[in-house]
């Protein structure tokens, strides 16, 4: 009875053509947006995690589908080598353009480090034929510091010298690999760097030894050849109960006292804002203006539940907004949208991988086309200029220009007959000429 | 210093033209959408307190905007008469057909309550002159059991007995104003009918009493004349800590317990739903499949925020699937939709009324527009009923009619060679569907 | 090294001794509290699932312990036979009298439906067996309907008419097996009785097939003679986005609709109270004032994180208030206390088992002694009876025995001179009273 | 009828006795913990503005008390220097030993800036008067930034160059009157320094400018002779959207991008981690481990509620765990336990101050008394050391050493044998420990 999912149609793998239900309706990977193809604005990107190795398991029950992509076996190099060409077909026959990985994700774990470490090189020589073959890039690699029990209290901000050592030698691997594979950017992915309680946590030991942790691996990196970013993924919990890069802040706070800013960024993730307590854009945005924006991963939590969804991105006042930060923030250079998105468990069938990218693209390829569109509108950001328009002359000049101070300002209001009524905020009107430009045509 | 905010232009009420800031992008009161005129379907009402009274005040700050309404002052009839003219210069500027208001919203509060019941007379007198004149009507009144300090511990659940019997002096009032004016409506706003704390509260007492006022209230209407409906309108804390009218199953368990069904519906206001943890279609889904679907409070909350921001509608995803189950519940009949919905603070001059409005009623009008759209479609309300079409045959028919039991279907079952796949749940693509519907011009 | 745990030390069940550190603190089995034994009292109960089956997996990562008990196997007859000698041990060693099991925590599935209940047949046997000896009692039995994949739409409320019958098959199986073993309750827990999203849900047939499911159970275990309770467990998400027994008034509501108030009771889960927004005492005193007490499913959540921690009790604020309501309710009769807590992913050794229970037993029974303290002391019940007593004199009596109306009570209000002051709500007073008798000796 | 509440008891400040229900349970100011006496572990401070002037209002409703301090009038100057009289009153009958204020808290506004000022002078001559008969201090002094609706978009992050000078103009005057009475610390607020939405606002321009404010607030401060402490006060929302000092990490990352470290700490309030979703103790341990500790405002939220409650402190698990990351930072030097705490609505007499501050000091007195006790005790911190012993030999030494790097750490884990067991974490047997010193009496 518990096989009772077996009998899911093969897979097919029909990808989406102009008539039939996974065509796109709004992403078209050439059409030029402020100058560029969409494809060079968005840089999709599947996650292999999800993409090839997501089965519909959640907390309370067994997984809904068995992806053995036609080998009949699961956890073997065969079917490891057939999830590369299923997913190389996958990519090709949506158009994306890059992918991320973890170590764990695309290789069987052997008896011992070293066979796991051959299993690894069999398959990424296999991945690195297949991109030449394609054109399709790594645009990340990172690697799983929390799966196995052994990680049950983080990885560089774990309690045992053994287990942080260990840490470190899989994130070599995954390093070489990211270099090997031509990736541009890896992740420092938290998984468990955080604490359960704090009655038996050191929190000052611990996030020394994660900067520590980090530099070792930064110094290692550039020791052969790497040139890409690292990234740090804001995330405020789960599976631990805090999670130490809680959100952007933080995650900057972070790097700023440990001097990591020339090689660390962030890589928001939308539904991990959302845990925070922030929305998508409020990330981007402090990203930013702290240099620190880097990539993005592309999902969508539901703000009515305190777990990381991962679901595929829906909402376009999302999108738009958060592409609206990603195109002021200047677009993407080593960084991209990585789709760290999955099917409900209900959605259980391949075909589904197919419409949940479409969902996800769509729905980018909305936000790109409709935050460009406020740019070219200009309503918005003409708005915003003015509003802050008395900081550009007179004594708000010379506030900004760091030229004045408490007395002189004093004196300043002392003297001044009327105050300059600094306007309304007009936050409906903002929010209609937004809904017009969402829901009229382009 | 502190009458900065007195220089704002004196009210001029410029409605929304064919070409100015205001006009509709997406509201056409005539337009025919699924055979019937969009303001039957839409029954936009202004709320008296928030369009009229909302003064920018919030927990930290004093009012930001003064609504004398050109007569230099605040708190008399003569600015209570002028009141009047302004909202019905507003309701018609706007084609808005219906209001809402409390007691305390339209008349000064006299030295006596018979003073204060001279001043609601002489102004619903001048009122009704003008609803006669317009033909816009009151959708509902309600009663303000909350400000006044006397229910500090609620009205018809105050621990004290003076003050229950003041509460329904001043509801009688109320619905003798709501007969008088012919309002459809009367809301039993649950204010302060919770509670603090459990130390000091007996709720077993407390909710029969709230059913005890209930039913003089409507026992009494009736007796008058009074042929509208009652509502009940969820709401799940604040301000306080527990509301006893949570949710809208909570309210229907007591609507049940208290065999109120006859009389007494829900009024489902979006952003209690964001309170309460549900989605505002959650709500109104629920209210409908128990026959409790009255009216709705227009507005939206924010997610991210615990308290009620009251903000005027713009999500266009919630007044879709919200206006979708209000199709599905037949529409409105003594219901519509009115705006509890304020202004931001910032947001203050009377421009901002109008841009507020303008906001909300096409993000409505975009609602109902795309929610007709996705019944014509077909698409989703076909997938749900092929997804339980198992129901309609053989086994499924008989546990829907009542016809089995555990015996026969333990029987079924080691009779079943295979179980018929249930299928994929498709929410990917459905949420496709809802995108491409949204974001493709009708 | 995935093996890594696999040297944790084999089991020893050294239970609490007087010395030792899992020794009791407070709880005292024979101790009489308000003229019974605290045993009697507290009823605990060990979940097989958590207590005997929890392996420390999560969301993000593998087992950390693997309880085969001696075995060397998991999964086999051997190890379940083992289990329940492993079970009956820890339950004595800890005093402990009843426990709860759902089909699948006790016994292997087979690969035939018959095999499995032949299993399942064995198994209760041999429980059958050790209970007999020791005197332990089953607290209540339940039956899986949300682990296996064919459930991922549900139980009663599936999309599909075959895994309704499958599932109607099982939970006949589970209520034999109760019967069989004399247990005092049925739980039908909601798993995945709710929906994902709107877009793909029939809500209303769902709901009514849920009372088909219930009505169809409870006619078969009345027709084999069982005599005890069944429970629905309020939970407001979690593994669905919305499930339909959001809260105790939400399931009371749904009693109420169905007519199942004879036989359908509440057991409240603390955990699942924080999920939907609730303080544990508020779903107690809610289910207390419908009726609809039954069993409490004793754990801890983390109000700051949105999932099901199932943490051992701690707080003992929460057991207070708590246990005030249940003494309130007039205790338990049917129901007890069930520990449905598991040991934290990092709490990874048998040892853990018994800290953990210490831990939530000790809590308890803290909570017993100090509700019953609050009792004694008398001052917060007088004070809350004196709050209210205006309503059993003059005009409060006439509101409370429904012999008045609104024309009487504006009558009153216009003859009144002055209020009578309800009084201050002393929130801060009765505070402080409970921190005293919390942080004083008995 | 409004004026139902003026027949409240005036005035009476009858203090703690031994007898009467005022006394403290636990609160023992010269009794010594850890060699030094209860009250100066602890400095209690009165915030001026909740316990002289909070009167019951709140979003829905009218003060429930007006405290007038027996001249029957208020926002008089005579009113405000019987508050003085009344204030002192208060804390010497509590023995509280500082105060903390706003401008606006302690004189009424003038028709001008000079006459606000002149109030200003007065009220504080007579404050520094009765400090010197009492030796009462001032802990910290603050500028309201917020009320005033010129602050409506914030006051160092306002929109308006005009607003900015005004702030820098208040703030002057309030840095001179804390030099004036001596205050150790000076708080920026943040009142409304934050966003309503991202649409309108410039977030970079406005941090940049805020810290601009704060370096010529500290730039002013020490040039008139200032040597105290500047504080920024985490919070997360409220009544903005979004604030800028979100939390302790978000503050923390502020002061090191604007190097202001040497002079700006951070004041946690316990309400404020609970909006960001932390614990208090959280924040005071990031704060700590960060150089960054400074002062505590002393409250309590609820964490199913989404706004500020500012509740009296009665948690003790809170409270205990507070004061223990207070010891562990080395107790107060320039800061103290401010209590931002207010009574409930419907607490409305004077006795309620005094309720409320035996509440909130003996539930601090309790949290002293037992972090104490933990310190003493010593099982978690001997805990907690062991479980990172790994750090202090062999790898782990060359880690926390920085003399290792990812090819030495692979070459060590490679010819390791057997991985040293990273051992339980115990969770539930520390706090069963943490109970077991709670629950136990000293």
């Amino acid at each position: 009875m518990s096989e009772f999912f077996t009998n899911i149609p093969k897979v097919e793998f029909e990808g989406p053509t102009s008539t039939n239900k996974y065509a796109f309706k709004f992403y078209d990977a050439e059409r030029e947006i402020l100058g560029k193809p969409m494809k060079e604005h968005l840089k999709f990107s599947l996650a292999w995690w999800h993409a090839m190795n997501g089965d519909g398991k959640d907390i309370f029950g067994d997984p809904t589908i068995k992806k053995d992509y036609g080998t009949g076996e699961v956890g073997t190099m065969k079917h490891a080598l057939a999830r590369v060409d299923a997913a190389f077909e996958i990519m090709q026959k949506l158009g994306m353009e890059y992918f991320c990985f973890h170590d764990v994700d695309i290789a069987p774990q052997g008896k011992t480090l070293a066979e796991t470490n051959k299993n690894l090189d069999e398959v990424t020589d296999y991945m690195l034929e297949k991109m030449q073959e394609t054109g399709i890039k790594l645009l990340w690699g990172t690697t799983n510091l929390f799966n196995d029990p052994i990680f049950m209290n983080g990885a560089g901000t774990a309690n045992s010298a053994d287990v942080f050592a260990y840490a470190a030698t899989k994130a070599k691997k995954s390093i070489e690999l990211t270099v090997k594979l031509g990736g541009s950017g890896y992740v420092f992915w938290g998984g468990r760097e955080g604490y359960e309680t704090l009655l038996n946590t050191d929190v000052a030991l611990e996030q020394d030894n994660m900067a520590r942790f980090m530099k070792m691996a930064i110094e290692y990196a550039r020791s052969i050849g790497y040139k890409g970013d690292f990234y740090i993924e804001p995330k405020a919990q789960e599976p631990m109960k805090h999670q130490y890069d809680f959100d952007a802040a933080t995650a900057i706070q972070f790097i700023q006292k440990y001097n990591l800013q020339d090689d660390v960024f962030l890589n928001i993730e939308a539904n991990h804002a959302t845990l925070a307590g922030h929305t998508f854009e409020h990330e981007l945005r402090i990203a930013n203006i702290n240099n620190a924006f880097g990539s993005v991963d592309a999902n969508q939590g539901d703000p009515l539940l305190g777990w990381d969804t991962d679901s595929f991105p829906s909402d376009v006042y999302a999108t738009t907004l958060g592409m609206l930060e990603v195109l002021r923030a200047g677009g993407f250079t080593n960084g991209g949208l990585n789709f760290d998105s999955k099917n409900r468990r209900a959605s259980n069938t391949y075909e589904d991988i197919f419409l949940g990218f479409v969902l996800g693209m769509d729905a980018f390829a909305l936000g790109l086309i409709k935050a460009a569109r406020i740019i070219e509108d200009g309503r918005i950001d003409e708005f915003v200029k003015d509003r802050y328009s008395s900081f550009s002359k007179g004594i708000g000049k010379k506030i900004v220009d760091g030229e004045t101070n408490l007395v002189e300002l004093a004196e300043y209001i002392e003297g001044l007959d009327e105050f300059e009524n600094p306007g309304s905020g007009r936050q409906e009107y903002l929010e209609a000429v937004l809904n017009q430009i969402l829901f009229t045509q382009e």
